[in-house]
């Protein structure tokens, strides 16, 4: 299997057990992700080599949070210190008609201070295949934009396939560059696209609808304007509550259009990561499977994270495919 | 905002952890609450002035009672302190086809034996707009009783607005007088009645049937009977199962009927306190909105306290109104 | 009510909280169970006389587990100690499309090594009036084999009604012996079938349907081929997912066939042990009930169960009663 | 070994986990007892026949009390049930400067209302060489008292040897009795006496000093006073903190003075139980060792039990054996 | 008794549990506290009026902190929020020979980023008898700083008492003003100094000894330099390991010196807050005693804090007089 | 720094949580471990390339336990996975006077069934500096005791230095061969003992005493008997209670007798694996100082272990020298 290099925040999630909120505990759990570290930890626990790229907190938070890295078997060698402390955020969890809520604190944590010229990417996109960067990481600092650029521009050169999982978030973005703006330049330098209409209008100011024909025409805008994008692959999520969601994938891969199967998922345990687990699934079947087969794949990891407690899709590969081939659970595994 | 004045037990909840029954458990969490005192924190969370009227344990329990109530902003000069334990009872958290149990020891409470002569109600009741009772405060305790309608009295003499859930339950009633009697007594110093069919036949001998109809009849033969009651709000609950429920207003105003959508919650986090919930969004809802809207409040009030452990909605309003929107939580709000 | 006797492993089960894996846990619950041990304690707990015939392990965790034995009532007289570990499980609990999986830990184990020769088979089937096996016994080792294969010939001579739910489990049948060959020997000891096609199919090596005739022809044959069985009862449980499963029995007693209507439960708390529930249920519907009562007492027993953690159904024989009259866990019993 | 009855409340006590308090908890750890119960449980865990007459709520709560009586080995035969809760206590635990507290609810529970015409005292005590009680029970009503002193009466006819531990405390006697003239009323219906000169001079009204001298001379004016009295042992506890005891027992029999030595335990994992430690262990010890030798067992029983959480001493008569022989804990018993 | 007001953080401390490192864990146990939020709590549990001002994060962690704040009784209508998060900061709790580590997360928080010119000061202010500020707050921030500078400045014209705790930490002071600089100006403000030669050594740049002429020696020094302090109060805690402290007291005024009994905890709880708790007992003590029984009860607050998990004492005035008083925790308080 | 092999079993250590028994826990805590497995971890955490050679069921607790290793930092490439069930034991922690206990279920698991031949020694000694093996591994079963010996021997031709903490356990051995016999032949293919008089006696049937002289005459036979042994290195512990321990370490090298100080620790937060921690702090004390410091370090190793849950010394060296240092734990380390 091919190797791959991530970029972003490890971040510490801080939620009151259960469907408690803060004012009724006393106690949290926690646990570390990150969108592009949920991206890494998935590719890692079904068997790829992975690097991930960040900055930490040099005291015993931080070394937590190595610890953890390290526990799912991704390499640590390029993830640096600072005296800054590890971004975090905390999360009550919603159910039924209650929807789940985020706090955060990660806009002058370790990783929003990381030294771009400190990050040697030659070295460690050696020998990589895959390159995985989101949104979020040049949202939260000038620091994190100017490290993901300079990458992304090494890893171009060195014909390194580039996703990107562009999502715009309104709470990042306070240092000053325009998000739009930034993120355009930086799927400029990528190859395959993981998002549909609604990333396409946000960063390309357009206002495509999200039914099929919209989505078509969004994409084919997009390839217009950032022409090193070859693929796309979208997922649709349909939130019936906080505790019942659908998935769908659908793509456009030179010019065909293709979907999955609508996966449901009901009770959700945990949908932080769902996308991530998607995007995971989705790199491992476009080395494993073709295309199509990819999506359904990609599909099916977001629909099985959605029972797992984390930030984490700690499912196999062959977990996987088993959702993928309808397998609904029902049955223990002995 | 209007200042409310309520009155009731705090009474202590102790329940297994999860779906445990207690035989397989080691350890409870425990909760404060009491149905008045429900409606009194939904209300003070949302933002009004609240006084509780109360007695507790002059032990560490009653203290720890007394810090809950601070916690959410009730104003707790007038609950007294005796040598009788604080009320509790113990509750097995059921699931799908089994239902939930509760075991009460209240009977002989720090409550139960309030000194009525020693409430000083003209100065508790001094700038309060609205008081609210239930049912079950009277039938714990001849001395409840007689708190109660002394506060009763001079509210209505002061000309405040008396909202009372008048729910008789059989488990109570031990003292010697009759709860029908007594209720009808105290529901005929009150000025709005929160409860339907069935509440009205206990009170009044009454068989009326529970359809529209029958509600309507219902709601003229108490006004009859009550002249002092102007307004009735009903809320029905359809409990499907354990953990799927479903919930519905209705109402007779100035003879105009109306009623809300029926919402539903699957998974149903906590039962508890759900009614209270109610009634304090329809208190909410009246000084806030017209009847209709208020009703409409109180029924969204009702459904997400359903996703909230405890016996408290610990909802703002703004939560309220989205539900009462239609945002079913689908969505994390960061 | 009548004596019953059970012989089977005190197995216990260790799982991370909640719907965890367990690599993200640093805890995990325990309980005490065994399929056999599961039919017992329902019995016992549902008021009936059972007496466990056993080997648990000479240390603090036999100790336990002999603890917890007695707490619901069983009589541990003939449970003897030896120097080998007590048999266990990991349980990881799957939720929606996850399935839960089990790794054993019980090859080696106390029950496995039993000593035949030390049960005293005469005066622990004194006074009884059933005997309940399973097929996982025989499976375990050629110890557990040979004390099972005694202690029914000295039943069968006594006249005690035999009560069998021979599942064929692929992960035993180590040791040497042919699963389906033993089993058809004691089947052929026993004189009231629990299972179904699947189950005779395993036995006889046939290739019966599913279907109702084809679980009247397997009935059919069973009999002929083990002509001391006079009763087959079957459960069918429908696994829409790891969170929701639905229930129904069948039967074949004296050439008539009956069915129950189906059960559903969602969520699903605990599915471990549904079976057991199912059998405890029938065993006692069969000593008070006629037998199609009986096998609706068993199917609601079932679905009870999978509303209670751990291995044991807590119920109470009325608790069931209320299941099978249609009350749906609705309202709180207070 | 010997038939022990016993007769006492089964109290649930409730406590924040750790030292925490109340009011920063969310959740209890409960454990059963109850001074007599204790004894009795402490007894049976060494192999004793033991019964235990009491009443319990007639609730899962009380269904839960027997499920840990049945747990420890006690015949439950003679334990009634009525409508009343059962009693209970909360606990914060002190530790080093800051003292342990107690805050109770057990004046109108079920043991206080038990039926003192409906215990079959000639049945409960056939067989039985033993009958302890202490004076916690006649103190919680009249109902109790009377039980109590009905069945004292009837055991003293049947000669079977009473042990009391007579403690009086200033928290009961609320129902009209005095204290002290009830327990010398039911002291002179008892053979063995369980304390020293703290407790002889509140039943007699005495004031002897508790050095040795002071305590001889107690024990003279003891038998004197009630000559039923052959036996006196006394047990010693030196709190230097709420985080370390020492405990030393003394005995006058046959007008022989013996003491045992001073034992230390640093830290102390739980207080509560541990003069019922030592009263279990004593009565272990009278029936297995002389008098001096049982001194010494009922003080290392005493001993152990601090590092044991929960009411009851878990400790078989080979761990009690062990600390009287010196045995300090410091190695691991594998 | 008088009224106080605190100016200071609200800090949230997170800890795994028991003696955890973070490593270990998978959930932290959290408390609210901040220094001179810790000795306001403590202040209004004996009975005291308190108003903190302060600033919080305008979030469900902001209104978490403000709930607990509420619920130890202390007026929060001085406390703003913002758009920062909350500053927190991460406890691994040593033992024995291994020491406890904190690391922080707060110089970009919502109290760094409190708005000084936004507090109302004079209307905070009156009717207060003591105004308390520590040297933790202006190390924060230069807005804290200014605040808390501005708050001096009005509360000195209204002729308040001030209390300081001048603690200098070098892991703040990270945003150009110099500590010591600082420091000295904001005690020449005060008119109270809770603290002993190393605080005046880091305050002035002198360098006197420790002992008993230095202390007198320093105390001289720094009334002759800061004229408007009037009473010097100092707390000495020897540590002899993480699990093991011993404190004294002692005091210059008027030119007296005396000093305390030596305190000694075993084992420790929790070392936090424990020196917020000497100051806060010194607050309360110099209002209700003289000034040596006032040191008196500070020690023994300081010592009894030791034994209460989280950053605030919740003893009462009675608990900490009998502490006082030699009573060494060893008794339960029925 | 140097890099280490290790060979041993990977076992999981079950108990309830605090001071519980088993009887009065419904979840344990669980930590991996296994005595050479705790010397690589503390090793890989200094800082020090460790390999680690061992097998693990196939099956989700092996991958849990694989996590673990990773998670530290360990080179798991040569542990392989077999269908056994992972060894495990359950622990009762005592206190004071109690002692703890152990209960093994490890003689037929994964690491009991390794596969000598399927190990590729050479390829995992490559570039090694040393290799650590204690006496439990061949202690538990043939194929252990010969993949061990094979290592060993290969070890010895590459001229790799080989640490031995030869300790004899009565409960293993139970596969036919004596460990005496073994143990002396493993010994003589070893360069570094740790261990004192006690091993010494047991592995060559001598009867030497503990004291000074005793121990130098013991290592003197040792070398005679062993002559590839170079250096021996003993810890003495000296139990004063389950809470209170004493460390100290001496050794003979070179003819030449040191030893350090005694060290103690009160209270004790686990004694597992305070031996492994000495052994670990050896082996990274040989390799940065000279042998009497390098003795110092283990023995504060040892030392500080005793404050850290689980098997595991989570101390980094600076930690450990700190302890070397008299620091003593008292100060917060912020």
């Amino acid at each position: 299997m091919g190797k791959i290099l991530t970029f972003g925040e490890i971040i510490m999630r801080l939620s009151p057990p259960g469907n408690r909120t803060m004012k009724q505990s006393h106690e949290m759990e926690f646990f570390f992700g990150g969108t592009e570290l949920n991206v890494a930890s998935s590719l890692a626990i079904m068997g790829c080599e992975v690097k991930h790229v960040s900055s930490v907190s040099d005291d015993f938070v931080g070394e937590s949070a190595l610890s953890f890295v390290k526990s799912v078997g991704i390499d640590t060698n390029f993830i640096s210190k600072n005296e800054h402390p590890l971004g975090l955020y905390f999360l009550e969890v919603g159910s039924a008609v209650r929807a789940s809520r985020i706090a955060y604190n990660r806009l002058n944590g370790s990783f929003a201070n990381i030294q771009p010229e400190e990050i040697d990417w030659e070295q460690a996109l050696e020998g990589c295949d895959y390159f995985h960067w989101t949104g979020i990481s040049p949202g939260i600092s000038e620091a994190a934009y100017e490290a993901l650029k300079k990458g992304l521009e090494i890893a171009r050169e060195m014909g390194i396939e580039i996703t990107t999982d562009p999502a715009y978030r309104s709470n990042l973005w306070k240092y000053g560059k325009k998000g739009n703006e930034v993120l355009k330049e930086l799927v400029s330098l990528s190859t395959i696209f993981i998002g549909g209409t609604n990333e396409i209008n946000e960063i390309l100011g357009t206002q495509f609808s999200s039914d099929k024909d919209g989505f078509m025409e969004a994409c084919e805008e997009l390839k217009k304007q950032c022409p090193s994008i070859h693929k796309i692959f979208d997922k649709i999520r349909i939130g019936v509550t906080a505790s019942s969601q659908q998935t769908q994938g659908r793509a456009l891969v030179n010019g065909n259009y293709f979907e999955t199967e609508l996966l449901e998922v009901n009770p959700v345990v945990d949908r932080i990561g769902t996308g991530d687990a998607f995007a995971a699934g989705l790199i491992y079947g476009l080395q494993n499977f073709n295309d199509e087969k990819a999506l359904n794949f990609a599909n099916a990891a977001c629909a099985i994270k959605h029972t797992i407690l984390g930030d984490i899709n700690y499912s196999s590969a062959e977990d996987i495919l088993e959702v993928m081939g309808g397998n609904s659970g029902g049955r223990i595994k002995r």
